[in-house]
């Protein structure tokens, strides 16, 4: 294969005239795809259905403490809930609160609380002329969303593949006291699936802020979710690390079980030193009697332990891999070698990313579109919706079944070809 | 028997003299006896375990919308499960938002996006110099502390056995535009068990208050959680008469399960204008993906309707019964000839209020638990913990069995004496 960028203007011609023949042919099939939504697929969802049943009688609603935990009570989570979560963040469970059935509102809450209450004794966001929160991108649109809707000013730091670009995190968090925390999935991460070196842990933990109340916001949403038995992810325990520089209370982490067992009816955990658990144990009194016990019950009987969840997560793996795998394969032989993408070859998470021409995202995405394929609208990756190189498109390959992936993938690469000939026969 | 303020002081002194005497008896049993929780006892837990295993195969998993209720979506709860709390606070289901398992969290959170982000457009109230609250007295502990916890001023208006003094309430809400909300417990109120009359809520409707955020919060926590199949409170539909009246986005409703199948573990669900959720569901995009359905399903395919619902309702209403009885048997034989308490019969709920003599509450609390019985601290049922008059006691007699509740009865009737003779001997 001929790199785009080496083809005369004669043979981009002759190319696009072949691609648009294709594209014609897509769109009279009317299809339906959605390569868009991060969901696990139905038979992810049928592999935790014994789940469901395993508490249904009086003799099973006893937890550890000896506690009816059909009753009122508990504010921050079974003993055994909050073992299974920090187990699954590698952090002890005396620094761990179980919540209900979301992460997402967990960093809702956090954000929300720090707006209205300061952290740990601080000045509350609200009461503060400006709040800025640091945004490392490509990354989440539903954390952007959370600090955007409190008017928080967010702040780019590109990604590198072994995380965020720590010389300007550093070099921003030391200068600036308005800078409150900065948004991280630091393994397999949405949406690139990038897990953070060793050495950028490390400098996290050693960063030096000039708010006292800036917090790293931790999202291990993939701690267990990989994609292979033999290439798995490692990342260095952040909880450690800031201890052992002397900053124990800079970091939240969050997860959930939400893609372990059933989304929206999973059990979802924050994990922070003793200090911070305490101010936000202190809000949560007024907020809630307690979350759903029977469902951290359910979690635990079925489970039993984190070996429990990692051979489950294994079910899932084997699942999703030949989709990550179909999509991949279409990347690698198609577009690769046309010159016209870059990407990173995930080892776990929910996503693959790729970054188009410059220019060529929006228009790619619409292609798809109108031939019956949902992308992740492009520029979600960004703040604002906001990538002004228009590059990055997000690919959730866990939701379709393998037949569709692959026509979706040859469609989206399709489309890909398309915009990058567009793109080279204006430039 | 002989009112006590009919007594001379020798035979207060000699009343007195067998009070303690009793007492110490009381006291060498040790005991250990808790009035003070509003839950539900082990018996009543018991009768909605089936609905537990109810949902436990993929054929279940489907809900009217043709949803796969085990994945991510549906952000304002299931249809069925809107009909289910809309009809258990008579509003149609396309003004209910069903949330998670706990309506104290709904109300936390209504006030703070009030406070970081207005009302329906208004100012959010954290930009302000001053808000303030109206809150009913006596009334529930956690909505004080939920206002409180917002720095929201609160200003006491007393209950007669209508509801809130509406002349009090109609005058400071038209005067004073800081005040943006009144805290309600409508039927069986807590802790009196005093339902609103017709007119109550009329003129609850009818109000016209100075500030365009100003919104009533309707906690009907007890909709139907009646006593008695003879002696039911009706309460007019705030909804209809607000609308009549002109004034459709006045309420806000909370409610829920958790004293119907498990506290904890129900579901919970906000009712409104389609105005007010309209911003509220803007909100609730950024701060969740949405709630538990597999535990909304659960309930819907246990109780099917609302019928299902109420005829449940009765096996609690079965067990609770004689316990409110035990307890109010005491105070009427015991007490009220003595002319030392004032209290109102309940027909639901899940409180007995009792005013003992000016100056009484706190020593009787505290006589109760010298000798082991557990009561709500004295003072809980008023802002910040304050019964100027120190008169007002919550007892709640769902959770222990009738057997301890005879004894626990004994002895509080017997502490109420000793703090009536201490205080009538120091006047």
């Amino acid at each position: 294969m001929k790199a785009y960028v080496e083809m005369s203007k004669e043979e981009l011609m002759k190319e696009k005239e072949e691609l648009m023949k294709k594209y014609k042919e897509y769109q009279d099939l009317n299809l339906s795809l959605d390569m868009s939504r991060g969901k696990p697929g139905n038979e992810q969802l049928d592999i935790s259905l014994d789940m469901l049943g395993i508490i249904n009688d009086k003799e099973s609603m006893k937890c550890e403490q000896g506690i009816d935990i059909r009753n009122y009570g508990v504010l921050d989570g079974l003993n055994e809930a909050k073992e299974l979560i920090g187990a699954m963040v590698e952090c002890p469970p005396e620094n761990v609160i179980v919540y209900g059935n979301s992460s997402l509102n967990i960093m809702y809450d956090t954000i929300s609380r720090s707006y209205t209450h300061g952290v740990m004794g601080s000045t509350p966001w609200c009461k503060l002329d400006k709040v800025k929160f640091l945004c490392p991108v490509p990354g989440y649109d539903r954390h952007f969303a959370i600090t955007e809707h409190f008017g928080i000013e967010m702040i780019e730091v590109p990604m590198t593949e072994n995380g965020p670009d720590m010389d300007m995190v550093e070099e921003l968090v030391s200068k600036d006291d308005s800078i409150k925390g900065i948004w991280c999935v630091p393994k397999y991460s949405n949406p690139q699936g990038v897990s953070y070196s060793d050495e950028t842990v490390i400098r996290f933990a050693n960063l030096k802020p000039a708010a006292q109340d800036f917090r790293i916001y931790w999202d291990n949403a993939y701690a267990i979710h990989h994609l292979y038995e033999d290439k798995q992810d490692k990342l260095l325990n952040i909880v450690e690390e800031c201890e052992k520089a002397g900053n124990p209370h800079m970091v939240y982490i969050f997860c959930s079980t939400s893609k372990v067992t059933f989304p929206g009816s999973g059990i979802a955990g924050l994990a922070a030193s003793t200090e911070n658990l305490k101010y936000i144990r202190k809000q949560m009194t007024i907020q809630t009697i307690g979350h759903d016990k029977i469902n951290q019950l359910r979690h635990i009987k079925y489970f039993k332990n984190i070996d429990g969840m990692i051979a489950h997560m294994k079910k899932h793996a084997e699942i999703i891999r030949p989709r990550f795998e179909t999509v991949m394969d279409a990347l690698e032989n198609e577009l690769v070698p046309l010159g016209i993408i870059s990407y990173i070859k995930p080892n776990g998470g929910y996503f693959i990313s790729v970054d188009t021409l410059e220019g060529c995202a929006k228009r790619t995405v619409g292609l798809c579109k109108e031939a019956g394929v949902v992308m992740t609208g492009a520029g979600a990756t960004y703040p604002y919706g906001n990538d002004k190189k228009d590059t990055n498109i997000r690919i959730a390959p866990t939701y379709p079944s393998v037949e569709e992936l692959k026509l979706a993938s040859d469609i989206f690469v399709l489309c890909v070809k398309i915009a990058s000939v567009e793109k080279l026969l204006n430039a």
